[in-house]
């Protein structure tokens, strides 16, 4: 099983990026916390950031067809990045959306995610662990193939 | 550690209630998960379900001195429930608000969580795995410490 | 066969309660109405009035599984109890919606009902002669198992 | 008594137009079943309809002035027909607002009725038994001369 | 010179029509006021009313060719008869728009004229002088050729 | 008779304004043809004109209470002078609204005047005609001690 | 195969009709080369304008029967004409909606077409060169019998 | 005389809520200065708090009708419990809206009470000390029957 | 001790200004009231009206100096007086604003005050009382230097 | 002539995505199909698809000065693409906006498009027939120098 | 060349005010730096300050007709002075609006200068080198006669 | 001391770009502008444009280490660009954000700009020499190491 893991742009500056919000870990350290949750999991994790929307949707497009699942934090791109969606869309597979910060929580415009209505599920404030519970809960619902329960 | 595990109005028919969007397990069998869970942690959890809205500040009103965390599905309460909003507020404990559901991608009035705003952070979508990872992480925000992490 | 009958907040003061725009009938004279035309129809009803939102959903749970339809009058929850509206929601009984006074030609907040999606139909503005006509459809519809008609 | 019976535009199409919404009866069938029940009540029934606004008030303003009550389904009307509005307005007679659908629970735009503010009551999603009803309870009302009951 | 003296729906009830709101005269009598005035005013006038939204499209598409200018009030058509909007944008003639009540003080709909961003200028609220008034000052524009002044 | 003419903000400059969009007549020409207006009419005007609404609102104060009837074109106040409405409508005289240039045909700001409410009616777009027919016709309103015609 | 091509209100006056706008042509010169399109098509076309939106109805319900696809330039009903919407959406025909002039470009209000959700395309600011692609599309569409391509 | 006092949910935390937000003050000394200065008036008060709305109207329905006035401080039930409000319009007593915090100038939903239109009057943001300024004047409008003063 | 009493537009026609809305005592007896309750609380008032707020604002800005508290009704000016509420929040003073008639309960624009959240706190519709009111609470709160009490 | 055909976001996914929706064609068989029409008549076309806004916009700067026409699906950034928006807008050339599916029927947000205002028509909801009149009548219009047409 | 300095309300106030918003520099500092300017620069300066929105217009009505431009901070007026924005709208002299504080990054309401649209450009934020920065460049525009350089 | 400066999408067509708006100045000739004012300051300029938003924020994180300031036009990002807000409010330098045209005096859409909550400042309209006093004031900031003044 291979899940696509995929941050959006300004996600690189973890752990410089106003870590009172986003928290004191960098994205190396994340990623590393996913590969060895991925390990234990015994699935493949294909791990990509971008700060430009056309890279992020290029990779999406290469990568999905022999993936089983999206993990994606999309950053600002979360809120107006229509285009990232539609690929998401696109894609057959499960996506599940990540937040560090809790995005209900803060600005009204942070407040509409424009991914969410295709998304499977989301997870949003719980910093660092909520990738790790998101790869665990993905894995748990495709192995299963469970639908709609 | 105590943590409290609040299940608002209409929670308790799981199982029976449209199983296409909240999963087949009981109330019963998420309680039992949660129960099991909390002992592999060494928790204690303090489990209570209500339709009205007064019993659900009641139980919190009575039950948050000596609890360290909070755990709440506040049902179609996280729309209106400005009542439960203050007493949330009212306490020092950090809140997790989990949804069966994705609320973020259905009707329009689902979308907005009068909660959310004094939550430390939120799952939706990812049904019963999304209480237990809810726990898994509060007890780990709690042990730590961890403020703005 | 066996209908519920529920009045919402403050339809226990009826007769008092502003008669130019709620009539001069109390709740109790229209139950029995109501009562009169069940046996002219030869259904049962049973009948339930509550100022609160949570008992109105716990009989709505306990008396739901046994009974063929609803007749609801929410009074001003019909605009917020969006809790009531999913327990509702949740059973597959036709419902239909009764309003004494005639919502949709008064103060704007009046004119959105959040039960109104899930019910079969709605009658407004009829006083006690909506519940008769109500009670006499809903039996109607049911004993015909007419979907779509 | 006299009442006017005002169907908008497309009802004469009512049986070939979408039952799943409708219903299967035409519209010859529910003014039969309506001269009927006139009989029962021993009223008398004046029945027209069009598909222009303009002949519809035409027939509002020839026919009002020996009438004592108004039953009217407006169609799509229902949703911007000011001019209609205005005409039944101008008249002094109670007005019963019929649709065989339910509106309320339909598309935004038709869940508002221009109508409804100058109606006494209406009847909506309950098919072609909200037709007969409402002329019952229009011949009560008028009967008893009841002003605010 | 001829001018276009066209009323909308409803407007042949007046006298009849809400005194208090639309004053005592009749359209005939209104009528009467004009054709004096324009014979005072050495001008010819050509005087249409209709229910109906076509009809009037049809009068002026037939009329304008040989007029210098249009008097028009459209009742309830004003808030929604984009068709007639262009009907008289369609025409280079200047046009007035005339209502006997002040629609801009009453309700919120009724303020929102689609005709005034086409019309040359309105008169509101000053019953039946306000017409004869805008006969007056359309015949003394058109006459002075003067377009900006 | 005593008739208040009251000229809000900027109208002092007429005439060197925007003449294409209010005209060549400078606000003397128009005191002058609304002096002679008067005199034909055998009524008093008192004219003022003022930049400041605190200006406006005490020549109201001191002059209204041996007037009859107020002629006002308020300018910009129009759509923001809430202080203004309030002193018109604390007077009980009959007052109507003037505007040189068509303001429900310009930017959607100026579509809007809280001074209208409160208004017996309103002329606009017709230059200084308006202001003259104006006159004429709340001389002929309160001639008639007309209230509701 | 035969094509129902409905013109809405003010089209008749095509040609005349701001010409920088909706171009040189009139409506007969563009229907003339509708009939030689649908000749080369070898197909029958069915032509029908009217001010009168209730006469529109009349054409569709009586024309739709025996036709295969609908082409119509609804005019400004557009943007209010429910009425004509829902009598477009009881057909069960394909429909291809053409503007001369691009509404998606003019006033806000244009910009919103009620037809449009229930049409199978639409073609807008392209001139009459929009009515000949519609219907070659159109028939290329039914004869194809092409649902969802 | 006898003046009702009710408290709704959360206020009993008082004291131990937000004190920079609510002061310092518990419920329960707030009640002791009420019932001092009732002593000082010379009137009859009856208190009561509860976090459900069905039982505060069950209260209001129960005592309202020996007594002559309303001291509310509905919490946050001022923005949504419309069932409340229908329960305090319901009686014909004048009723004084009170709130500890200022809640104008707070976030944007508790600036908007549906509790206002039906009251008499409102005292926000001064403490316990508009409580008893509050039951003073109260009891002043009452002693004075004074209406519109 | 210094207060400054500021009323704004329109106030100093009290008494004569709807009394049903505003009550029926001059500024000049309430003036003296709230100068009778100044000696008995041992303090000194500056009181001040204007219609102008320009005017109201130099006077704020001249008398803040050796002031400790400002008691403001500012009238219409609540609702866009920006300026005004600029000057206030520019003075380190606690402000109460008072309104005589109960500013929620009225007109949509009016429930909006634009000072309120620059204000300590605010008494609406409780009369000539709401000032007296005010006064005893901002002493109170001064004397005490309760900051969020 | 050249005209430029821009492919935006997801496009390349043709025939792969949602098939009901956009139907069977891959993009390179639409390019084919482009390519034959453009022999036919006897034009070049310049081919470009990106899923990055920039991308698009470079190309588009490079390109146009030698180009006559643009033709573009801009995909999702129709939506909130008003950089592509400003980078078509500073050409002079004439632009046909095609979309695949009809956008105007599909979800409120896809019912907006940022380019529309500055294009000069558009084909929506025709799939690839669209694409092929598109341009043929976007050469129409080039060959004839038609402006207003 | 003489520019006008225009001052608005409060800001006669700064150094004394907010200074950790609007800087420490009182205006007169202010007026001696832009003087000095103006000196380098060899032109003249005739600067103004009120509280008074009438003043200012009275103000701008005097003096435009020999200065070549216009330097403005409204301070509040920004926000809802119509008549100041008309009167600067009716001369034909080049407007900067300056402001101390950044309005677009502060509240919602001040984030909207109704001033804007009739100015040349703005500078937000920039203390009081926005003074000088805007005088420099206003000269430099007037020098050159620039239009839309 | 290094400023960065910024230039956003479509940029690089400056001088080709309507001209009348955005000037006849290239983006060379204002960077050489901008050089010279640099050298005169004594400090470094960094200069970058592209038409992705990926590579403006890809170029902001690489370069912001070692510089002090940043000044900015985001051309059309600044109305939706929510990944390159959030990269400069990654930044802890401060920012002002420069647009040659008055984008509060243009299209609604122009007039919101996402950037500026996170800017210390701004200048619009002002053309190439907002470009210069922008890079001055930043400097004198930057010097003065002033925060609030």
């Amino acid at each position: 099983m291979k899940i696509l893991v995929i941050h959006g742009p300004n996600l690189n500056m973890l752990g410089r990026r106003q870590p009172t919000i986003y928290g004191n870990k960098t994205l190396g350290e994340i990623d590393s916390l996913l590969r060895e949750k991925a390990r234990e999991l015994d699935v493949e994790v294909s791990i990509f950031q971008s700060n430009s929307e056309g890279a992020l949707i290029d990779f999406l497009q290469r990568e999905s067809a022999d993936a089983q699942g999206i993990l994606i934090n999309p950053g600002a791109l979360s809120h107006y990045g229509l285009s990232l969606r539609d690929a998401l869309a696109d894609t057959p597979l499960p996506t599940v959306e990540v937040h560090l910060s809790h995005i209900y929580a803060r600005e009204k415009w942070r407040q509409r995610s424009v991914i969410a209505p295709i998304a499977r599920g989301g997870i949003s404030g719980l910093g660092w662990r909520g990738y790790i519970a998101a790869l665990e809960i993905l894995v748990g619902l495709i192995s299963e193939g469970a639908q709609g329960e």
